[in-house]
């Protein structure tokens, strides 16, 4: 990517002046064109012309619309992505329809570590359908093989792992799962946006994710769900009126729209949809592969000015050198990591904590400079230095760190 | 109501001067605060403060801080609903929630002719489960006694019926399901903000409702879920992470929240609950009695004026005329019903289409005047007698009607 094309996308977004923003990986900046969206939506189609918005401002196709946006960042075909509800809804829909595709199986495959509440998800599916009919077992990455595979149903797995940022192997795990006779759903939350993806040419059966991390869709913006048209005929075990093939005809028997649209459940925010779509419009300008080449270059960077910085001492890497395996952040794990995550807030660097010893640097290839990952490790090798993190006010946790 | 305090009311909503508005029901009319209240929260909440605002901003307690708005609404008590997903999801987790409390029965109680979206999600669950653990049966209203219950592990229904406007006795069908073992899910998404409801005075298990209507948070705006607090053990079946008991603790078994919380499943939009917020707030300056009684004295002045005028020849009225029976909004059926809706609409004003032959006219005691109602009567009678309606423009259907 150009220097001259990433300023363009810079300039794209809010940010603020005084802060280095490290955490595109848990919340998107603000992009400047969502105001003005948010106000046509809310002020002109919502306010002037009201009901008639669902034909004339088409709302009604609005998640289908959105869907496609971000079919084309993750190598979806036209019309096999809906935005709607979260991801643990539409987990939640993918883990029933794919048992229901594969009925002679009863497991669920997951990885211990991951994102927990997508391991909620499928316990919670076990415990409503009973062990017989659905049991959730764990493996390593390592693990999953076509032997150890050999009793799944479905594998549901993060692309890139929220705690230490590895990146995992879509094609071969894909592979591994369908050698198997088993499904797969991967979790993009991490990924979409930053990693190339291609589910076509993995054969992904289905994909879940969210709009609020590197998509820029807003605090606790839309999920989506891509589902394979190889599974036309895959159901949706909460099939409320907007999936129906007939919405409006108010029918009283269910009928599932043909394709995606057969996903969506109740009504979808337009709002909330109005605001993911003009944060993935800024992706028009640019390639995920290009975004792709400029997050490494932010996280080698990082990971090299932390090589060369006295802070090598204090921390550890837990994400993967390796370029096929690192995502777009960076997580170390430290003594006091807690305390010295919000020295670096308080000091302008946001980053977050994970428990019990984590703190997640996320890089942006959309808005986030080199000097950005240099300026980093600087702050954190004054916090370290000085012991500021030693301050009451930095021992505190608040619900969300 | 005063005249004062009903235009101080009506003052609060952006209204097009060349349109009378008589679709509340279906989407309520955009509140002249909720502009300000998203540029707040998008923003500078989400802009500059960025993932800090989940704490500063209290984004995290905003599915809480709204259901209790909502609760005030509907006499439920602090702390007991919670507004997030849409009302399809909420009903699929009240209905699986109430199965699991009441396990020795396995029959859903279903209106056949309710909005239908409620009974394609019951179904879908019995479909899930098997007949053998769930199935569904429908009663009319009035053969919702306590011996026709006698199987029922939950009733569910509407309390406005979405096509005729009938509003239904939800202290005496409650006492009835409850007399036969019953639970009860009452789904408010036509009555909240303008009848009168006590859950907590009838003993409701469960009810779900959407924000769009009356309450005017903006098209698709999420739903709510009130769970009685005597079913403090009732679970989610989607478990998502929201609704952990330490949600940033990322454990790797789920714990349910206490409370309400544990109804939530993954993020919910902040911006679609901050819109839900901005339109609540104008309840604050008055009471559902206050609305209720003006509502009724709108749909009464509708029905009078049908019956004064000469299209009362026409048109046949769907709406119970009891004011005890009679939720917001008057439903009249008559021929060419699709066309004559499209020629109303053409002339200003604002109804809704329901097949075969329904026109439904929507009035919110917030903002809907008098002259409204009867304004409504002189143009229909106009439509009939010039026969506008003939006219091919009015033929053509659209998705939405």
């Amino acid at each position: 990517m150009s220097d001259a094309l990433f300023e363009k996308l810079r300039a794209q977004f809010h940010l603020p002046d005084d802060k280095i923003y490290l955490d595109g990986n848990s919340l998107g900046a603000l992009p400047r064109t969502t105001p003005a969206t948010l106000a046509e939506t809310v002020e002109n189609q919502w306010g002037t012309d009201l009901i008639a918005s669902w034909n004339t401002h088409d709302w009604i196709d609005l998640p289908l619309v959105v869907g496609n946006q971000i079919g084309k960042l993750i190598g979806a075909p036209e019309d096999t992505v809906v935005c709607c509800d979260n991801l643990s809804i539409n987990l939640y829909k993918a883990i029933l329809a794919a048992l229901e595709l594969n009925p002679s199986r009863s497991a669920i495959c997951a990885e211990e570590q991951q994102f927990p509440s997508d391991n909620y998800i499928a316990a919670g599916i076990s415990q409503l359908l009973g062990e017989g009919r659905c049991s959730v077992k764990t493996l390593r990455i390592e693990e999953m093989t076509p032997q150890n595979l050999g009793d799944t149903a479905v594998l549901v797995l993060s692309h890139v792992d929220y705690k230490t940022g590895s990146l995992r192997d879509m094609a071969q795990i894909s592979a591994n799962a369908h050698a198997a006779g088993a499904l797969v759903i991967w979790d993009l939350a991490h990924s979409a946006g930053v990693v190339d993806i291609d589910v076509t040419g993995c054969e992904v059966d289905f994909a879940v994710g969210c709009t609020y991390k590197f998509l820029n869709g807003g605090p606790g913006a839309p999920g989506y769900l891509f589902v394979h048209p190889k599974h036309s005929s895959a159901s949706n075990p909460i099939p409320g009126w907007m999936g129906h093939a007939a919405m409006f005809d108010f029918e009283s028997s269910y009928r599932p729209a043909q394709g995606i649209r057969r996903f969506l459940t109740g009504t979808q925010s337009v709002i909330a949809l109005s605001a993911v779509s003009a944060g993935l419009a800024i992706f028009d300008a640019v390639s995920v592969s290009a975004l792709r080449a400029r997050s490494l270059l932010l996280t080698q960077q990082f990971i090299e000015s932390i090589d060369g910085s006295v802070v090598k001492e204090n921390v550890a890497l837990i994400t993967p050198r390796s370029e096929v395996a690192r995502g777009s952040q960076v997580s170390i794990t430290l003594e006091d990591a807690f305390p010295i995550s919000q020295a670096l807030i308080d000091n302008g660097v946001i980053v977050d904590f994970r428990a019990p010893n984590i703190i997640r640097f996320g890089f942006s290839p959309l808005y986030n400079r080199m000097s950005d990952a240099t300026a980093a490790v600087k702050v954190l090798a004054h916090i370290l230095k000085s012991k500021q993190y030693e301050h009451p006010r930095y021992q505190k946790r608040s619900i969300v760190t």
